[in-house]
């Protein structure tokens, strides 16, 4: 029984130069042709197609996402310090003010504290054992060959450096977790080339029969996952700060005691939910970092992960602490060096060589502030009516 | 104990009109004098300011997003039906290549079978009793006076009507989960308002003390939660597609039965890691078409959880379906009107009233298109080198 | 390729009586006769064999679990009402003593309140369609045809009352969780039985194709889910007390906001760890009251979750709430009609019908007075020191 | 206002020797006064009371749990090494039989092959620094320290040995889990006295301020978490068998073709549900194995987790394998001494120093059994019908 299938019309492709105004422009003119959408908002880029070689493929414009400004915010980290003014990407009325109030109240109250406390970015394979006795044995042998595959890793890479392995085993099945820095880029790429050529130097070095492929499911890219949580991927960031009670009283209308009354009910319904996060919204102000700088998107969905840890002080006065297990951020490479995004980058003196751990240091002190500026107009009543009065475009 | 704190530089702003060309570029005059840095091509959006009044504030111009096209992906849904050419904006190498040839190999194949499943978005208010015994008797309450507490919410919409509200206690906490269905729209601030215009009431006619927070932490907004995967958030939308074993194995040089004994390993994999979805990459996919539609970026957190569930058949073909159970998605309102997001959503026929059904599953049977390529090129051994031609602009 | 194996040796059954003095002393001999153990201590049950037709099968002696007594603990519940004294089945040192202390605390601040907030036993079976549209219609004509469905499941039991479905969808799969009321049952088998009465009529009367598996998973059966954490199986029951502030310091030696600093850090360490149980060791106390009092021991799996939820009043007291989402019990059926898990049972007037309410306050309340007391120990310096001295039987 | 509480009646104790038949006699003799259960069955132990010191205070006599054996189950594991009957303490009808069952198959099939993985038990205190950057820099003071906190650590005990400490930070928190071996003790109590010392020593060295809670809730103790599944808990064991197709049908009626379609159901709705364990009952086995053998049967909450993995071989055979990433067992110490417990470890060959690791290698093969038995009764239809004809001790 044989079937037509009527030929189907090809998205336009330039077999010589693929990144041109000229062949963009002709996958918009086909788009039109073939679903009638004009393209033309589209077509607006200020930079030439050949820059995005590498970033995208079929590429035919961009998306215009409007930027909103945010600041100031005073961070006392160990490597972003002073006053940062945060571009904010989204569609989102009242995000932008929300934060901003938030980071008028933080940086009033002498601003946050930022600490990056450790950095691992993974690609786990899984090797496949012929039983369970025989994957522990590769455990072990995966361990005591631990220099050499290092440095098979670390040689496809001038910045990779494989920190260590985790072992997780399954039945037959021997999941390596690799744990590397990876600099100022993000680095899946990166540890995805220096794991295979590990993991080759390993089927061909290890005296037994053992297969692999080159995820197993728990490294766990572009998802939450609660091995993230406890064990790391990409940084993990912790952002403190003590509001003082009279300035919340003052700005938020909110009593710090309210507040940590409050705290309590969301933790427990955070725990109830199965939450990836006993806090508000932090995906909202990292998505937003995370479009006008560069970063890849797709880490929300890892990066959005985070543990609120407070304490009501004895003076009134209120310690509050956003720990981000699984930020994922880079300064190079991926997306960092197109055009309005390196300018973002460049406005907190992020650009480049030497600061993700700055800019990662930004991300956590402004999830903080939307935390604080939320949590407040929950519980004051503002959340609602700020939303009508900021965000119109609702139908 | 005095503290001089310096003056700081306030973001200009203007009383009059905050959204014009003259204030986003005092802006962006304002950080070049303050960060040094130049936005140029921050600069270069295409519309009137005025335009994104309601979606942000300070605004100062835009990020340029690529974009780049894939498909045609053939679609049998209930709303999405025919040949669609997806909009995806990124800066990931690779990342629509890989979602182009899943979508070849689908279309092929027949296309994607798609089936929204339900819809629900969601205000989640906590109401704090005296004890355990009075928050079970206010949940019965609640319960005996649902149609009332039905009219006093959707007395605030003309869209959003609320379907049914899950009660869970812990201690003498009765958190409330309002489950609307919001039309075209996301539906977040929809159901804020209408619920706060509920609790009002609760609190005005419950024969008893009692207070509420209006979100109590188990919403779950802009955090994925495993409390979302149960009982949906936004839409649950499941992609199907019967893989043949044929064109599998000339396409992605991959052996069904093969592909189906690596999925035993990612699943465990998975289920170990505790992750947010048992597949590869939802997030990329989801992150980059909700980038181009003008989605709120934001939502990735709980869009990416999902649900592979796979057969191998007699045949030898692969029975592949992927379950999104929090798939957020708005076709009007937000940032759906914007200037090149609208285009975008055009070129799906999914702008404004009555799309929002055919837009989910579009973006359900994208999602599966990434997951069919991506999965084997894992296993091909494709992953890592054509990240190495196609990804170049890795450190 | 012929391979021989060796006759071996079956436990000795009498076909006609299975269940007397002389089967399970050839079982013994028996066992003597392959092992070299000697069961004179296991021989010495003090009950007609024929009682235990029903609970056991092979039936070769008794486990003499060593039982301590622990109270008065005072309860101000809805069925349980006044002092009782908890008989603990344990062999774990310094468990009794730490739950008796407890008691008294708890006694003394004015008892435990208790309050049974919903009841659920569960079967939940699985139905698989043509296709994930096909499940979703299935699952509308379930809603449809409720009533029948009830009538057809009851019709199966005296006790058991089905009281909704719960309906959750991946891909073609369409899981129902049957949720019942049980009396004084457990109820597992009892569901059981119901829902596959309901599932043969299901499987005749829709009209379309369908075909089910009893059980998909979802029950979840003998395991913690956090699917029961959310939608309770067994019974939520939540006990409450307000822990005077002098009391505490003068029998625990901890100052009230100790212990409420103290919990912001132990439910940070809960929600990392990914744990089922944001308390201390409610499987302590549950395990042993289980043991002594006939219940289902493998339910500790599904009962030891629990949300602890508390709160440091103005005055200085700690309100403490233990909430205990799945808590299954019973007095009717299973063990507790054995010797003397029902001599237990009568000790604190829970044996037979009506009472399983009562017994679940009990526990409940039993818990509290537990994670009260080794909280304390944990803060004091109690721990260590009191196992050493107590719990002499380690090596 | 003044409160008269009454005076309320103490359960008796002996200062001189509180554990003897005398005082064991007044205790039931005052429960009869109190509550008017008579305690003749509690009280017919066949030990002398001096025993139970230190496994029990306040002791009043003994639950009489019905014990039926099991088996022959082929073991080959590296320690369990043959045919072994198992005795099973529980009031469960069929539960028994169920076992028997798949030990029957299993043995039949050439037996389970055992691993254990690898063997941890923990204290985690947390210690409280002043902010995250002192937190972090405190765990690098504990990793160049470890040699002298192992030192510190092992002075307490002359069996456990301290493998590493894991760390893991929130705020300003820094959680330690201390993982230790402990020979063939089950070891809480070890590790907590070690730990106890180890961070007695580390707050007088450690050249900084810094408190500590020795437990701060990631331990797990006497809970699942996830942390656990991921990390081992106790022993982290495999029990792998390649299951006849020709066998599976003949003795179960099913068909491997069949079992392992089911399979993907069972494992998408563990996923689903969030559950502890993608298995069926595990609980179920190793509850009964505990109580028989004077095994803590709170670490049932633990110790129920559990991950299959399986595949359905060329031959149409089943490969099947358990992974208990949490197996808390001891055959020293705790109540493994008591008359019945030791007697039913002799039968194993399981009693005393030496045998913990073929105990637990014995505890996964048994939990293999059950899941076979149960996983073929669902799909056969033998499920109900079996606690039908066997379990009829239910109203």
């Amino acid at each position: 029984m044989t079937k037509i299938v009527r030929e189907r019309a090809r998205i336009p492709r330039d077999k010589t130069n693929d990144y041109t105004h000229k062949i963009a422009a002709d996958r918009r003119e086909f788009i039109k042709e073939h679903t009638g959408a004009n393209l033309s908002h589209v077509a607006q880029y200020s930079f030439d197609p050949a820059m995005v070689s590498g970033n995208i493929e079929n590429f035919a414009g961009v998306a215009q996402v409007p930027i909103g400004l945010a600041g100031p915010l005073h961070i006392r980290g160990e490597y972003a310090q002073g006053d940062f003014y945060v571009p904010l990407a989204t569609s989102e009325g009242t995000l932008v003010a929300s934060y901003n109030r938030g980071m008028k109240l933080l940086t009033e109250c002498g601003g946050v504290k930022t600490t990056i406390v450790e950095e691992f970015m993974q690609r786990a394979p899984v090797f496949i054992c012929s039983d369970a006795t025989e994957a522990r044995e590769f455990g072990h042998w995966v361990v005591a060959n631990f220099e050499t595959i290092k440095q098979q890793a670390e040689a496809t890479t001038r910045i990779g450096k494989l920190v260590n392995i985790g072992q997780y085993q399954v039945g037959p099945l021997r999941y390596l977790r690799f744990n590397y820095t990876t600099g100022d880029a993000a680095g899946q790429n990166m540890t995805g080339k220096a794991t295979w050529a590990a993991c080759e130097w390993i089927k061909g070095a290890y005296p037994g029969e053992v297969k692999y492929i080159l995820s197993g499911g728990v490294d766990t890219d572009k998802k939450h996952s609660h091995l993230n949580t406890l064990l790391t991927r990409g940084r993990r960031v912790v952002a403190e700060a003590v509001i003082r009670k009279d300035l919340l009283k003052a700005q938020m209308g909110v009593d710090t005691r309210e507040l940590f009354f409050s705290r309590q009910i969301s933790q427990a319904g955070a725990f109830l939910a199965g939450s990836a996060n006993n806090g508000a919204h932090a995906a909202n102000g990292l998505a937003a970092l995370f479009i006008a700088t560069g970063q890849d998107a797709a880490n929300v969905a890892e990066s959005h992960a985070g543990i609120n840890y407070s304490q009501l002080l004895e003076n009134g006065d209120y310690y509050w602490s956003m720990t981000l297990p699984a930020l994922i951020v880079a300064t190079y490479g991926g997306g960092t060096g197109l055009a309005t995004q390196k300018q973002c980058l460049e406005m907190l003196d992020c650009y480049g060589a030497g600061k993700a751990n700055k800019f990662a240091e930004i991300c956590a002190a402004t999830v903080l502030a939307g935390e604080i500026s939320l949590g407040c107009a929950v519980l004051h009543g503002d959340w609602v009516t700020s939303h009508e009065r900021l965000g119109r475009n609702r139908p």
